[in-house]
């Protein structure tokens, strides 16, 4: 974390970003953990893994009007929905989480506390900070820079024995295909969401809306199939389960069959929504078809949906089989440039 | 290098991005560097550094309007200077690069090829690429998503050998103030940006205005300081000469002196510029006074500038020695939220 560098356009100079760093600093407080060496304040941060481990990096970035909305999310939401995005990427491959780093763009007045409230950048932090501690996950440095639309770039940084993660290229004919948890639920809080009048979310409805809200990343979940060598290939579902699952058969070159009534669907959720509906940050893994999985890990529920069958030409490379019979299942998840 | 995740706003479905990405993984080319195992393509990069070393990681966020402008830097040099903010930060620990990362946010407009010549994206890619080919520094993943802001986060990622990285908070009293390069150069070229008309620069034009818009990452030489046990202490000069050493004294708890007339200054550049003038991306760093320093390293000339004191009450942090007497030497770099 650092003051953001001289602009190319302007040629003031202040002391407010220094101001928002040493908060920040003082919140994140010391590095903790013996992976982090040290924190913000320097050039660089500095990681230490130990022997034997390699180390998994990603970076989720999250936009006002595109991943979140300033006049629906509260800031504690959106901050712990950018953490939990690169949590989730560290759970697919069965990473223990080491560090995150935060580049914040921010239009000024959400810096500014007023009329007692606090600035919306601290609830923004309160969120953020609250989910990195639950998953003992300091957080090392970062950028500030002042910027017209509200952003954050989170990088997440986890660590793995060598050769252990989980990938999503090595799924195999005839494996068995599992999902932790529930499919839905966050896409059917965001349809209730857009009918709210006003849709400023009540604190008495953030309870009701979590899976949308407050997303919990399946880091334990990850840790245990790395442990117990549980599964032979995995991916988060952040765009859906039609989307995630058509990158994992890309990656692996193979095909997949799920079968409806197998499928754990949110109570509020529609089948549409189970299938389709992005940023529940549930697993879904593979596992040879002897091996026996668990029916709960760490309390949450893990289900078979389906099978990784061999890829044909001229057959769908997802297939969805109903009590109707069978239908090819094509991604539906969003992607932009369209 | 992911497909954005379902937007919260929007519900449409479309290749557009994913097509984006696949051009991008194709342009990055494959995996290279024994330390990255796992590129572009799955839920993290996987990165196995050697048995000794430690990361550095940094990441720095270029907003449009800010750090640079769409109707004033070729898009080459935009992905230039990004991805050297990043590596000049590397270069300021001794870091050797091993992983790149970029989250892009881009308005639609910048990503699509019209009239024959190539999109904003494909320019921008260009300049980024180039420099991460000089520095073999592999474009390991990231994230990308629509913006109505063009903005480029970068994250690189270093090795090092264990403690021997150099800090900002190891200068000590009685050592020699030392400087790469020429200072103020930037500053120079960005006053003379300013001033021409149109601002769209002339390809001819670009050479002469190298050291704002194409500023190269003292990489090689962080390195030398390194191996050769060379400095005490380090940082980069991002936000100008009076600010960085600000930085460097605060975090050392030392105070400095800096002799004006030892100053390499820019041939086109005022003692100001040389000063307060940001993105030099030269070293500053500090050795004991009974050290010898090269004259150059790798061809870049290496200047003693001042010495590191001790930080006395009532007296300044910086003190600017000249012909007419001393005066303080206030941090001048800009910073955002004022």
């Amino acid at each position: 974390m650092r003051a953001t560098r001289k602009d190319s356009t302007s040629s003031a100079a202040n002391s407010g970003e220094l101001d928002l760093i040493r908060h920040i600093r003082a919140r994140a407080g010391q590095p903790s953990g013996a992976a982090l060496r040290l924190g913000i304040g320097d050039d660089c941060a500095l990681l230490r893994p130990r022997r034997g481990e390699e180390l998994a990096v990603t970076t989720d970035l999250s936009i006002a009007g595109r991943h979140f909305r300033l006049d629906w999310h509260p800031p504690q939401s959106v901050g712990h929905r950018a953490l939990a995005r690169g949590l989730s990427d560290l759970a697919a491959m069965g990473a223990r989480p080491i560090a995150a780093f935060l580049s914040l763009g921010l239009p000024r007045e959400l810096t500014i506390s007023a009329g007692g409230r606090p600035a919306w950048v601290d609830s923004f932090l309160d969120g953020l900070l609250q989910l990195a501690a639950t998953h003992k996950t300091p957080l090392a440095g970062g950028d500030l820079s002042e910027s017209p639309t509200a952003l954050a770039d989170i990088v997440l940084i986890g660590a793995v024995p060598r050769g252990k993660a989980l990938l999503r290229s090595t799924a195999r004919p005839g494996h068995s295909l599992y999902v932790t948890g529930t499919l839905g639920g966050a896409a059917a809080d965001l349809a209730r969401l857009a009918e709210l009048q006003p849709r400023r979310i009540a604190k008495k409805l953030e309870a009701d809306l979590a899976p949308h809200l407050y997303p919990q990343p399946r880091i334990v979940q990850g840790l245990w199939l790395v442990r117990h060598g549980a599964a032979s290939a995995a991916i988060d579902i952040s765009d859906g389960l039609s989307t995630d699952l058509a990158h994992l058969c890309q990656e692996s070159d193979v095909a997949a069959e799920v079968d409806a009534a197998l499928l754990p669907i949110h109570p509020a959720a529609t089948l549409a929504q189970a299938l389709n509906g992005g940023e529940d940050y549930e697993l879904l893994f593979t596992a040879p078809a002897n091996a026996r999985s668990p029916r709960k890990i760490a309390g949450v529920p893990i289900t078979r949906i389906g099978r990784i069958v061999p890829l044909r030409q001229n057959r769908p490379a997802i297939t969805l089989l109903t009590l109707e019979g069978s239908q090819p299942l094509n991604p539906q998840g969003w992607q932009h440039f369209s």
